[in-house]
């Protein structure tokens, strides 16, 4: 009974990570994650934290003093978000236009939220106008939004108006930015966005483990004046507010490798400096994007609303898109992802994010893709978009 | 605004870490930690999903299907258990004889439960009767109880006949092993324990931020057959296991990396075997022990209940607490903890677990911590206590 597991050494297959996250990690990171432990109370890992969250509001473009990583992946600082924003008895509006807004619905429910919708296609981003409509409707304490919808590969324009209209109505604003920060512009400040939560493991090509979270006075406001207490002990931010404030009292250990690592990614963050990263990522999906245009592919989004950190192509006639998937990761050792939902069968999802998002690892994915999509018998000009790719890296 | 921080490289003190955790990390499980990653869905990281479920069952003495880590430290596999396992309603008994009885309590409420008591001092375990006659008084619907107190270094012993007593009430049994798993005997099935959490960074000596848990059938079936939602969807068993069961389903991303740490940090536990590893523990800290008291110091807890993961010995007259652990981090890099809560200025919290559990940690911390009591005014044998130690660990 209970036997010794034989279980070897630990070698798993050396991928290319160009899914919906984790991206690749930074060799720095990697090496951070290496460094010996010192204790979540040493005063040498509070001096980590200040840093860690300075860089934050660096990257989130905040001078928020709440902004600290949540113990957990990128659903935990979700669910502290919504958890401690969202109280029994309020209501809070959702999007049903991909997976994460529904997302959004289950833990404002199970906070004891009552939850009503604004509804846009899955694919298409909120209209301000539908938003402003559901305001006056249902007049909601909260509203969600996902700013970079990784289940569709859209992204949501005209934040500030969405902002302006949930405002005047004096309710507060949750942003998931999941696959934006460090990816794509976003202005948490600028925006007038109360609450922003993300992951490490997408365009900061961090490990999973310690994820972003902020939210401005007005939102904490709420959440220190609460009735009743959060339903969750661990993701209670008033209680977080000890550890990460300015008390620095115990609440519970800090997974601090994870905390380590997070500090790398955002140093490479704040030494490429956040717009040009933006830059950078808005450059190299472009070059994917005119590749596989030129090979006849069909991006899912719109110019206007395409998230260049996770782009939606929609698959081909003649395939299925589970055989491509496979076959990318048997000969290429090379991740991509299907649909999910509506979308389910129908779109490619490519990852550019972080450390992913780069002229070596596109070039890659294109004569990757082209030779699977050929295979598999769809038509497609492989040629065409690997030159198209070339020529827009080579502009760069 | 905003500006970009000046943050330079990561370069944490070398620091000994003999309090209560984290303790040190092996320099194999280190490197696991540096591997780049493959995604949560990756077909690889199912195959090293099933791996560290292996040996987390071979850790927690176990055939338990229900085991699996939690995606967070040792308090998330807290809130896991007993957020899922108390439902609205439920009567849970928790004791009062240390500092985590009072965070069950805390998440026990949080899960709608209501919380009574079974008493016994701090530093102290609790006895069999007593829990008995809470039992019969109460009639609870699960009985929490914590197997190694890291506040007081109190080892609960007799657990067979807590959990015989419990189930004669057809109640179930939550166990807290964060300081005891794979440091301290402990045999979850052949003890009749219906559910055990416990953290990576203890005993494990792996870096927090994947905390393992264990249910047995019983308990699982409350879980699933719960009329509502558990409050925490992150923490959700219900939809943790499409992910870590047989469906393989995505709920959110694991944290890749801490789990290919806890799996090295498990594989040195088979490799040592489990029952070898319990030795190893005893008897480094009896040589620990050995010194403190042949130095003229006292420990805590009689020998019936002594924690040897977790030595709780008394702050000698004539000397501050807090002054011997400054004097230790600063001279010497050495981390020991003061007491809290009841305890609070009358121990040290000397912590021997996983890799820390080593002769020359040992060693070390002897000729450091009689300096320090000595230098700080107290009336210690140093001598004396250098020379029980040295012994203790040339006899093994």
């Amino acid at each position: 009974m209970v036997e010794k597991p034989d279980v070897g050494e630990l070698t798993p297959p050396d991928r290319t990570l160009m899914g919906p996250g984790p991206s690749e990690v930074h060799p720095r990171v990697l090496r951070a994650m290496s460094t010996p432990l010192v204790g979540h109370l040493d005063p040498s890992f509070i001096e980590i934290m200040n840093e860690v969250q300075d860089l934050l509001r660096y990257t989130f473009r905040t001078d928020n003093k709440w902004t600290i990583p949540v113990s957990g992946t990128g659903s935990a600082a979700m669910e502290a978000a919504i958890g401690n924003v969202v109280e029994p008895g309020d209501t809070m509006l959702v999007p049903t236009n991909g997976y994460f807004g529904g997302r959004m619905e289950e833990m404002a429910t199970r906070a004891g939220g009552e939850v009503v919708h604004v509804d846009a296609p899955w694919g298409e981003p909120l209209a301000p106008a539908d938003v402003a409509e559901a305001m006056d409707e249902y007049q909601p304490d909260v509203f969600g939004f996902v700013h970079a919808e990784t289940s569709t590969g859209v992204l949501q324009p005209q934040v500030s108006e969405l902002t302006d209209v949930v405002h005047d109505h004096d309710a507060l604003v949750i942003a998931d930015t999941v696959t934006s920060l460090g990816g794509v512009e976003l202005k948490v400040d600028d925006w007038g966005i109360d609450v922003a939560y993300s992951g490490p493991q997408k365009c900061l090509s961090c490990p999973p483990g310690a994820a972003p979270l902020t939210l401005n006075d007005r939102a904490m406001d709420k959440v220190l004046s609460r009735e009743e207490d959060a339903r969750s002990w661990y993701l209670d931010l008033s209680l977080l507010e000890g550890y990460w404030g300015d008390d620095r009292s115990y609440h519970h250990t800090a997974p601090i490798t994870n905390v380590y690592a997070l500090r790398e990614a955002l140093r490479l963050v704040a030494e490429e400096g956040i717009e040009e990263r933006w830059e950078r990522h808005r450059e190299n999906a472009s070059a994917l994007k005119a590749g596989v245009e030129a090979m006849g592919l069909e991006m899912n989004a719109p110019d206007d609303y395409w998230l260049p950190s996770l782009n939606a192509v929609r698959v081909p006639d003649g395939v299925t898109d589970t055989d491509v998937t496979d076959y990318l990761i048997d000969r290429y050792d090379l991740e991509i992802a299907t649909g999910l939902g509506d979308l389910d069968g129908d779109i490619f999802r490519i990852g550019c994010m972080g450390y992913s998002s780069r002229a070596e690892t596109i070039s890659y994915l294109m004569a990757a893709l082209g030779d699977a999509l050929d295979t598999q018998g769809a038509d497609v000009d492989v040629d065409a978009g690997l030159a198209a790719t070339a020529r827009a890296l080579g502009e760069q």
